[in-house]
């Protein structure tokens, strides 16, 4: 089983940490690639960069296709998850879809801490289109500017924690999830030492995945996510443009 | 790994079409022993019928205790689920729960089709109890008084698969639930005859219970699934009685 | 009209308590007769403890079927209540059903005030069963651990006063409802010193009870309230089984 | 202990509907005083026709105050139901209100049964204020042009228990509120022949508004249901005036 | 184009305000009148106040029906807007609905910054009128009495600045929204010191309202906005009772 | 004041018919351009469709920045709209967001007519990110296949009429939003044939935009509306990294 990871930040480092996280979680068997995306920021925190890595996302998607069995957008927002289910043939899943999964069958209720004031208007919302926004509890962020994307781990290890026992005690959290991709990794180190289950993306994502490619489930040829209907299209890169011509749709 | 899926039904030949499911689904090297509930109906199909069950189920859950690595309460609607995940300290999944889940990462709205019409208001109940009923298309069920619960798939093949095409077609469903445990592996033979993927409730369990236990979340301690707080207690079947005094809340 | 408040904790100091608050509520005429949970723990707190509650009081229900007009789930959360309402030919209510239902005619939000912690999620929940989580202002409790389950009001009455003065002054409560059967009777203490409306879950009770007894509705024959279809069951208490197998449904 | 009913229609015929209907719900020693609304509209159906009767019925309120121990406003609907439960410091009871009440402790689901498609708006929009839409399974009315409001239960008795089983049958309902002064008294003759409990609000609010009256709740004296606070005002009925000026506001 | 501007409080110093503010607002060529109501309170902050304020503006828009291509409700808490809507031919906006579509447009989540505690409540229900409830992220108030309705803005200037900076720091909120007739104006004299984009209710209204004058939408003759259907009515004011008489209802 | 008109389709046909009715709906003074989309689908109907519509409007927006005072968004489900309101310090709305603005403020429950089946599920998923999904009545579109996306108004013009009066009467919609931009302009053509006011996704977004323009707000400087932090980016097209780089944001 080979799975895609798509990094929809620009970093490198970042594609580090989600590789290595990923590599710990993958059941064995399981190949794991991760591709960065070749154009758009650093790390997204905005809406407006999310727009742009859902589109390098799609572009890093259909170049690859045919040489994976499942996709993951590893970038907690999930940045054009949805339109990408449509484009491709087998699963595609994304960091928060995974990680509110994982929370809500270890919990009633989950908040989830992030490593900015900002980025968090944008994660609500992407709970709020899995329609989970009841049983989010709250989301904490850092407040400070970071020093380094790919350091936030170790530059705020202490912080982070406090974080989570403040969504435990106060906000009534029965799961924590530790959100973005410059956090991966970071559940399995501190778990041992916080009161209730933590989840973490990555990790997620590629355990569902995994699972997701197992039950095999069809591709649709109707709904909402059959492959956008074959039409007119033009300025588009040779490999979505030749998916968008297959005429997969029933 | 092994797994203990209760049917908290006391049916034996539905608890036959559970296991054959659940083997089906299991990854290699997971063993899986099925449970039959010592008491309660033969098919839950009200809110009665599951609150037997889930006490059922618990003292099944509890008696075993020790000798799995996860739980699957193996009826659709999740009888007890929630309080024995509080009860257990290893993962505990439900055929609604898991097939939500599922369901929740291959589209975006979602059907279930039942077996009976006094099925469907326990069936919404439990997906209001995960929050999700806005995104829920609809529930269909059949219509006619079940000959036999064991060969509701044989008898009702042509019905069934018509519902299914009439949640997609009707109903704007993006993914369809094939719910209760009397229906377990029906989705497997008829998923490439269907036009949207189809979730069935004992492989999505199952699939999402290993990847659970390879997680390996950490019992809470605090919040609201952390084991009950110690107190008196009498009346009760030694091996609940002996759970409840193990005392393992922080 | 005679009316069995059951009270699904196993606690006699408890059901002193409700029997005291259940007589001073009825009015002329009503007999009151209370029955404590003949298993079960001392006082239910969480889903699992519910579970157990919810059971032995559909036992309790069916043992004396044929004895009352009327019956009240006499636990703040009403473990079992739906089910037993499906099971029974008479009005069945529950103590916090009632509450919301006095308190949401009395004002348009309500503050529910707890015995402990870890007791919120389990009335939370219940609350979003009635889908009127969004009147709910706030569920504030008592912090520490209970000294004695039967003298919580004498022994935190002015915490739980100051609790009182919280919601209406910070969470906006329009109303509010001093929850749980150990707390029976507290609101009738203190109300004049409370500048908004207080519930008190036993009095709501009855009251409502009694008033469903008069308006005499009919117990339902069709959809999702009826009684359970008559089908094979095993290892129920004799009650039960005759109750199960009355057969009264259309 | 003395009842006031006020009718915001300007019709007598209803009110004379009103006033059989809670004569035969009141308990011995409840006096009923019915009074109609001095001006406004002969039923009322929309939303501009309830602001008047809103108006008109907190005159009535007002004019008669210091002779009652409760009112009742007995328009389905509620005109005014908010406002005047500030003005007054005894209970007030809207038959909506107390109808969705009493429907909500008989089932999860209700349907309501209208005399008219113009009333539906109205209707729905007094539900939602009441934050149970999620728990309104449907509302069905009659189609045709009415010959007389006051004799709309045996001009259309037929097509309204047709109503009553489609709503059953089609649209899940668990309760049936019979809704609207003009069909006051309905559900008593009919309730044995439809298969679900049958909600009507004349004698709903008549019931529950004599247990509120037992229950003894302190007017609000914060909070947004204490009386609007004493300022200056202008060009009302002199009883309005008085009572605004009372400044019995904490 | 002609506007009737209606406060629906008695004050002229509010009208005043609000005079000076449509005035600035409107479009060359738009022609002002604003209307004090003839009756109620001086500024209404409760439900039993917006119930008189209600009939009181319906009354005014009655009154001088014929002269005036739109209407404005202008009291936040909009008074009887959904009625008057029903009953006059041309477009009716209030201050509330206005603030709230500017603000929807210029951000996701909106917070509303008040005069006084007690005018929440009443605040927080004409949002769940709208349906964005969901969106608001908070109401905040001035604490303390006023020392005079027409002079709030000079006399806590400071206090109100810095609830609107509390409810972007705090809150979340991405637009603010100045509430109240009493404050209009405030948002043109302040905006330049905030940080996120501030709405004032009158300057919306006036420019929503030209906005809906050119787009010139039809009068609806079916469903819940057409005028009331033509029936018996008494007790009336006259221009009142004309246009229920008028009969365009199709 | 001059408005840019971003049509995300790349038909020309489409932007032919957008640049009518924008023309037609501007006031004396504005000044219209319609650019459209460089790359992308000719007409778009899914999430994938239009995350390539997001990205290429962004473009043409930054591409253009400096010489607008404002942005139209010009397809029905509005593409990008909030990132690019992040990016851009001018107004910017789309035609779902003003044509839901417009209708909340027509009336309390709206349809939707589309021109697809397959476009239903973006329409709803964009009304959800509203928040306005509860007032939402239906959404009906045309089922076949479109033989001329440049004349659906014409080849269609009896069935979309159709669909209009059945939303007024089956679903109960009180205003009629006629979606899309191959549609724009048939609001203005068939609204005296309707029973209730009809909203156009262009004009509403010309007229609003012009508003929003008048009324001037503040970009925000703080919240999830400014600008996205400058941090290193790579990749993008000259404009857009310039305005990211711009660090406006405070």
């Amino acid at each position: 089983m080979k799975i895609l990871v798509i990094n929809p930040n620009t970093s490198e480092s970042v594609s580090t940490l989600i590789q290595a996280e990923a590599q710990r979680s993958a059941s064995p068997g399981t190949e794991i690639e991760v591709a960065t995306a070749p154009f758009g920021v650093a790390y997204i925190e905005t809406r407006f960069e999310a727009l742009v890595g859902a589109y390098a996302s799609a572009c890093v998607a259909a170049e690859r296709h045919g040489t994976y069995d499942g996709v993951v957008i590893a970038a907690f927002g999930d940045p054009g998850l949805h339109g990408i289910k449509e484009l491709i043939d087998v699963p595609v899943v994304g960091l928060t879809e995974s990680s509110l999964m994982t929370a809500a069958t270890l919990g009633q209720r989950f908040s989830i801490i992030a490593i900015s004031p900002r980025i968090k208007a944008w994660y609500r919302e992407t709970v709020e289109r899995a329609h989970l926004a009841s049983r989010l509890a709250s989301i904490r962020a850092l407040e400070e500017p970071l020093r380094d994307i790919g350091s936030v781990q170790q530059d705020y290890a202490a912080r982070l924690k406090a974080l989570c026992n403040e969504v435990v005690d106060d906000d009534g959290a029965d799961v924590i999830i530790i959100a973005g991709a410059p956090l991966a990794g970071l559940a399995r180190e501190i778990r041992n030492e916080l009161p209730v289950p933590v989840v973490d993306g990555v990790s997620s994502a590629i355990t569902q995945l995994e699972g997701l490619i197992r039950l095999a489930p069809k591709k649709a040829t109707r709904g909402s996510f059959a492959q956008p209907p074959v039409k007119p299209n033009q300025g588009l890169p040779e490999p979505l443009e030749r998916l968008l011509s297959s005429g997969k749709t029933g």
